[in-house]
C-alpha cells in the first residue's frame, strides 16, 4: 500500500467550529463573527475571553464580573508552589506550566463531567488560575519571593505586575493586554489541535490543556518568541543581526519568527499591531535599536526568502521593553491562548468523534 | 465557505511510518515488518520494545542486555514521590501519571536535543521508570507503603510485583507480560497520533509523551478498560450483565471494549489472545464466572450491534484476575505504549512538518 497524503495535514480540514476562522480572502481573524484585528482598536483581552466562551463579546457590566469573577478565583493551591520548589533552576517555566495544569486536575471534584456548563466554569478558573501559577512558578525557580495577586489591578496589570514585581504603567498595561488579545485564539494551530485530538477521547480539560502546553513549547510555535529574543539579543544591532541572518539562510536554517502556515507570503495582520506597540515603546523610552534591527530583519527575509514576520516576531521585543523575563514569553502566550484552547474543548465535547487517522506504511515488507 | 471533512480523520493518511500498520486485508498487526499476534507466541513485551526502537528482534544477548540496562535505570528521583504525596487519595492514577511523565523533563540536561540517539536514551529510561513511577503513584495516593523494584525479576514480574506486593507466579507473570506485550503499539490510534503532532512543533520527547497521557484517559480510548471491568463488577453475574447490556442498547449508550475504527466489524485479534488468557486464569482458580459474563456480552453485541470485543474487553477481567486494581488498569496500557509513541516520536522529529491543518467554519457571519 502506497497512499498519498498532504505532510502536516496542510489545508487538510479536520473540524467544524463556531470559534474562528483565519479568512485570507478578506484579511480577515474572524473570532465568532468578529475580526479580531479590529476588535483590537477598542477592546480588552478579558472582552474577548467572553466573546469565545459565551458567543458574544459583554457589555460594561458583564465585562467588570467577569474581571471580579477572575480575580477571586486567581489564588493557586499551596502544594502547587510546593512543587515548583522541589525542582531545580534550569527547569523552563513551560515544564513548569505543563506540570502545573496538569496539578491542578486534582482540585476539581467534577473532573468526570465534560458537560459545556462545567467546562467553562473549569475554563474561568484556569484563566484566573495560570498568571498566578506562571509568575510564581519562574518566580520559585529563580530564587525570587513568591507574589501574590494584587486584586484591584485589572486583568493584565496584575498578570504583568505578578511577573515584574512592579504595577504596570497604563502605557505597558495597555500594550501587554494587547499582546494577549492577539494570542488569544487563531482558528487551528497545533496546540488547539493537539487539545481537540486529547479532548476527542472523552478526556478531560486539564488533560487536553497539558497537551497543548506540550505543542506549545516546541520552537516551530509557541517557542518561536523566546527564539526571537535570544536571536535579537545575540546579535544586539543592526549589521551584526543581518550578518547572522545572512549566514543562517546560507546555511537553509529557518529563522524564528517568519513564516506561517495560512498566511503564507502576506504579513501576519497581528503582527503589524505588535510592531506599532514596539514604536510606541522605543518612542517611550527613546531606544529605537530593537525596532531597526526587527524591520532590517524583516526586510532581509523578504527579500530573500518572500517570507513575513508573524505574531511571536514583534511580540519578543515588545515583551522584553516591558521587562518581563524570556523564559515567560511562551508561557504568557499560553496562559493567553487557554481562552481559545477552551472554546475548542467545550465545542470538541459538545460534537464529538474521536481523531483516530491511519499512516501509510513504507516499512519493512511483510 | 463549506467544505465536506471526514469527522474524526477517519480513513485520513496523516503519516508515512516505518514502525507498524494493521493490514486489515491479511489480518495482521504489523511491526517493522512482523506480525504482532505471530510473536505474542514466542516473544516477551521487552523483545517488542527492542524491535519498536531498534527496528529489529534482538538475540538472547540483547534481550538480556535491554532488561540489565532497565534494571538499572528504574529508580524515580525522590521528588516525584514527595509530590505524590502531596495529592488526594481521589487522584486517578492516571493524572498522576500525567504529571509525573512531565516531571521527569525536568531531569534531563538534554531536553534541547531532539536527535534520534538522544529521544532513545529518553525512551528507555522513561520505559524503566514507568513501572516504578506507577505503582507507586497510586500506592501512595491509596496509604501503602512506596515499593523498591527488585533487581533480579524481569521487566514484567517486577512490574506486577510493585502493584500487588506479592511476586507473581509464572504463569501470572506470563499473562501479565502478554497483555503489556499486546498493548505496546497499535498504528495511529489518538494517542500516539497526540504524541506526533506535539512533537512536530519540535517540542521535546516529554511534552508528546505527557499530551498521550491525557488523550489516553479518555474512556474512548485508554479509559475503556477500567469502564468495562466497572460494569463487569456491578453486574456480577450473566444475568445482571446481560440485562445491563440490553439496557444500555435500548439508551444508545455505547458499551466499552466492543467496536474499533480500523477493525469495524471484526474483532480484535489482540483480544482473542487476551480472551484466551483469562481462560487460562479461569482454569487455574476455578471461577469461570467473568469468562462467562463476557462471552455473554460478545454474543449480545455481536447479535444486537455486529459489534466485537476489542484488546480492552478483555484485559480488563484479565487484570482482575491478577489481582490488579481498576485504577492502575489505564496506567498499564500507557506504560506498555510508551515503547509505541517513543517510536513514534523519533520517528516525527526525524522527519518533520508541523501539523496545522484547517477548519470548516459555521459560525456567525460577518
Ligand atoms: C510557521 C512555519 C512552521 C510554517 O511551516 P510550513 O507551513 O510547514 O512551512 P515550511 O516549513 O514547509 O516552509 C515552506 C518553505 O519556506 C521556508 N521557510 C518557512 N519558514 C521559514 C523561516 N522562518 N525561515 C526560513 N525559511 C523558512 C522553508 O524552508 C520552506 O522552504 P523550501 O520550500 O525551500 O524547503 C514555518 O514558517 C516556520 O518554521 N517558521 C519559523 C517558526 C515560527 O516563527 N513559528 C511561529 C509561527 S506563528
Ligand atoms: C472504538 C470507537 C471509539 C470507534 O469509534 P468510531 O470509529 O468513531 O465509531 P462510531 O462511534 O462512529 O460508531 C459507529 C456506530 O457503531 C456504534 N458503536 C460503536 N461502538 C459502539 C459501542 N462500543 N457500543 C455501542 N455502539 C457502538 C455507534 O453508536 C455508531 O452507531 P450509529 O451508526 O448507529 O450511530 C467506538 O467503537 C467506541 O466508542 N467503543 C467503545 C470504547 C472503547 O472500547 N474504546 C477502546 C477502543 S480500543
Amino acid at each position: 500500500m502506497s497512499v498519498s497524503f498532504v505532510q502536516g495535514l496542510e489545508n487538510v480540514v479536520v473540524s467544524e467550529t463556531e470559534i474562528s476562522f483565519l479568512d485570507t480572502d478578506v484579511e480577515k481573524i474572524v473570532i465568532r463573527g468578529q475580526d479580531l484585528i479590529e476588535l483590537s482598536s477598542t477592546k480588552r483581552y478579558l472582552d474577548i475571553v467572553y466573546l469565545l466562551l459565551e458567543g458574544e463579546l459583554p457589555d460594561e457590566s458583564k465585562r467588570l464580573m467577569l474581571q471580579n469573577d477572575l480575580s477571586e478565583k486567581q489564588t493557586i493551591p499551596k502544594e502547587l508552589l510546593q512543587v515548583f520548589s522541589l525542582f531545580s533552576k534550569d527547569y523552563h517555566p513551560m515544564d513548569a506550566q505543563r506540570t502545573g495544569v496538569s496539578i491542578l486536575a486534582n482540585y476539581d471534584s467534577y473532573i468526570g463531567d465534560n458537560s459545556a456548563a462545567m467546562n467553562k466554569q473549569r475554563a474561568y478558573k484556569l484563566l484566573a488560575q495560570l498568571p498566578t501559577l506562571t509568575a510564581n512558578s519562574y518566580r520559585i525557580l529563580n530564587n525570587q519571593e513568591v507574589i501574590s495577586p494584587l486584586n484591584d489591578l485589572s486583568y493584565s496589570a496584575n498578570f504583568l505586575y505578578m511577573i515584574t514585581g512592579d504595577i504596570p504603567s497604563e502605557e505597558e498595561e495597555i500594550i501587554f493586554d494587547k499582546s494577549l488579545l492577539l494570542y488569544s485564539e487563531h482558528e487551528m494551530p497545533n496546540s488547539t489541535f493537539t487539545a481537540r485530538v486529547i479532548a476527542s477521547t472523552n478526556a478531560d480539560l486539564y488533560s487536553a490543556l497539558t497537551g497543548a502546553v506540550g505543542s506549545l513549547k516546541g520552537n516551530l510555535h509557541g517557542g518561536a518568541n523566546e527564539a526571537v529574543m535570544y536571536l535579537l539579543n545575540e546579535a544586539g544591532n543592526v549589521k551584526q543581526f543581518e550578518k547572522i541572518l545572512y549566514e543562517k539562510l546560507q546555511n537553509k536554517e529557518k529563522i524564528m519568527g517568519f513564516g506561517h502556515r495560512v498566511y503564507m507570503k502576506k504579513m501576519d495582520p497581528r503582527a503589524q499591531i505588535m510592531k506599532e506597540s514596539l514604536k510606541s515603546l522605543c518612542n517611550h523610552d527613546g531606544d529605537d535599536t530593537l525596532l531597526e534591527m526587527c524591520e532590517a530583519g524583516e526586510t532581509i527575509m523578504r527579500e530573500e526568502k518572500g517570507l513575513f514576520p508573524n505574531l511571536d516576531y514583534y511580540a519578543a521585543p515588545v515583551y522584553w521593553k516591558l521587562n518581563i523575563p524570556i523564559p515567560l514569553y511562551t508561557p504568557i502566550f499560553y496562559c493567553s491562548r487557554a481562552a481559545g484552547l477552551s472554546a475548542h474543548v467545550i465545542e470538541q465535547h459538545d460534537n464529538n468523534r474521536i481523531f483516530r487517522p491511519r499512516v501509510n506504511y513504507i516499512g519493512k515488507q511483510y
